[in-house]
């Protein structure tokens, strides 16, 4: 069985995971090989592990049975005419990206990204500091959404001892079902932290941004476009909200002419949420779960569909 | 029945903290007095509220039954000589303070304090950050001391996936009783938070950061004088930690001249860690609930001993 891939491994990981699959797999790194060997890969590969180019996709032949994507999202294949199997890493993303939210919230209720600032001027300025600081454990949260990432923020969350609620439209788990329900609790609520995916555009919207307590808090770690990021400026302008803590933004690279690098009371992570250290660590065991469910003929916790587009 | 009080209340505290108290009570602010009025206080109130300096409380006379701190700490009158009962605030500041270092701590894991810088720079990073950032649930940490504010970041740091251990001379609660057991278990630790009290100087010494573990992170709110500061930034220097989230250091503010300025591995929250903006709601429900145990002869929860000096 020939497996093409299209990741960057160490040989630390090509190891970890050569080990874990059958004996006679053959690996194939798309890094080690000519235009005319990738073009056979293409060919003759039974599973194909990455996010090659679009076009190369429609080069494959009907050999590939699998393909292992390597991120949460896919928009860019929704449009890609695939008959074989297809499953996106899942749920291996969650911890890093809940804690990226949440250390931004943390930063900003408690100072840090100002004393970041301070100290880069040498500048002592201590407990004056204190008319705006804030204890987390005292807000009133709404996650928007009740997947994975919600779940993690919500436990560390209620420990912190927040009161937290979710939305969903059918999740019976989730507290708030429908817009409407929802903007009757905005006005009592000093966090919300969308984690939303782009099937939502502009989901938090001007409506949304209005409905919003005076001296709250927005966090969002959602898809770029689910937020209306023009409304949610003003908001922030106008001194209604307190601040934002974006790991996404509508552009990515954020455009240097974007008001959001100047604007102090912002926190931009960069889109980070997924990073750290460990990645293909955890991206081995997930690939390598996916191919013994393929191979086993089981039903595939990760399986997507390119249309989802998600 | 008078009370003296040294601290700044606004209108609605003033308010808050009488309406709570015995209806012949008599408030004198300080703020709102001339001298000779508080040479007439200081001989006939019963009862003090808040930090005068050291020369005042040598002039209070037998009637002063009890005096309530304003602070946790009261080193500053360890060599007053008061008959009376004292109170401080008790765990009034255990929560914001464990909030403080966990926002450090969870800033500096998931790249907060260079994202910031970035943000100066408008400098987009986005996932070339990725090999610096870290998931902190994954983390094994030592909180050393056992009080209020260790139980809080422990119940916080395990709801985020943290392996937790305590440590504490005598109480049977905490995991690690004495140094040398704590020296074995540096090697296996990412990451010690200090929390430690006064009376333990230069307890986090040379021979403690040779123990931590390469790459291992340092974080402290407990009292400056219990970090050997000299020998923290040496191991910084050297590479053996990956850096050092800091609410104290020995001198503070913090002398222009110290390195710890500008090592961008060092987040300095200067202090701040039990600020925030309902402090005085807080404190005013301390020295209700002391003031009334005061009262009623009961045994009070936040007495201390002067020569204790906290």
């Amino acid at each position: 069985m020939k497996i093409l891939l299209y990741v960057d491994f160490d040989e630390k990981d090509r190891e970890d995971f050569k080990k874990q699959l059958p004996d006679k797999t053959e690996l194939i790194y798309k890094s080690d090989i000519s235009e005319s060997e990738l073009a056979d890969a293409l060919k003759d590969a039974e599973i194909l592990v990455g996010n090659p180019p679009v076009e190369s996709i429609n080069e494959v032949s009907s050999s590939l049975k699998f393909w292992q994507l390597e991120h949460v999202g896919f928009e860019q294949y929704k449009d890609v005419d695939f008959k074989g199997k297809v499953a996106n890493v899942g749920d291996i993303s969650a911890v890093p990206v809940a804690e990226t939210i949440i250390s931004g919230v943390l930063a900003f209720y408690r100072g840090v990204h100002s004393m970041v600032r301070n100290q880069l001027e040498k500048k002592w300025v201590g407990e004056e500091a204190e008319p705006s600081l804030h204890i987390l454990g005292e807000k009133q949260v709404i996650i928007l959404g009740s997947g994975a990432i919600s779940a993690h923020a919500k436990k560390v969350l209620k420990a912190f001892g927040c009161k937290v609620q979710t939305t969903a439209k059918s999740d019976p788990d989730a507290d708030i079902h429908s817009f409407e329900d929802l903007l009757k609790e905005l006005p009592e609520t000093d966090l919300v932290i969308n984690t939303l995916p782009g099937n939502l555009e502009d989901y938090v919207s001007a409506k949304f941004f209005e409905a919003m307590k005076e001296g709250s808090l927005y966090a969002s770690v959602g898809r770029g476009n689910t937020t209306d990021e023009e409304e949610m400026i003003k908001a922030i302008k106008s001194g209604r909200l307190l601040g934002a803590v974006l790991d996404v933004t509508e552009v990515e690279p954020l455009p240097k002419s974007s008001k959001l690098w100047t604007m102090s009371n912002v926190i931009l992570t960069q889109h980070t949420g997924a990073a750290h250290n460990h990645r293909n660590r955890d991206k081995v065991e997930v690939f390598v779960k996916n191919i013994k469910q393929y191979l086993g003929g089981k039903k595939m916790e990760n399986e997507v569909k390119l249309s989802d587009g998600y």
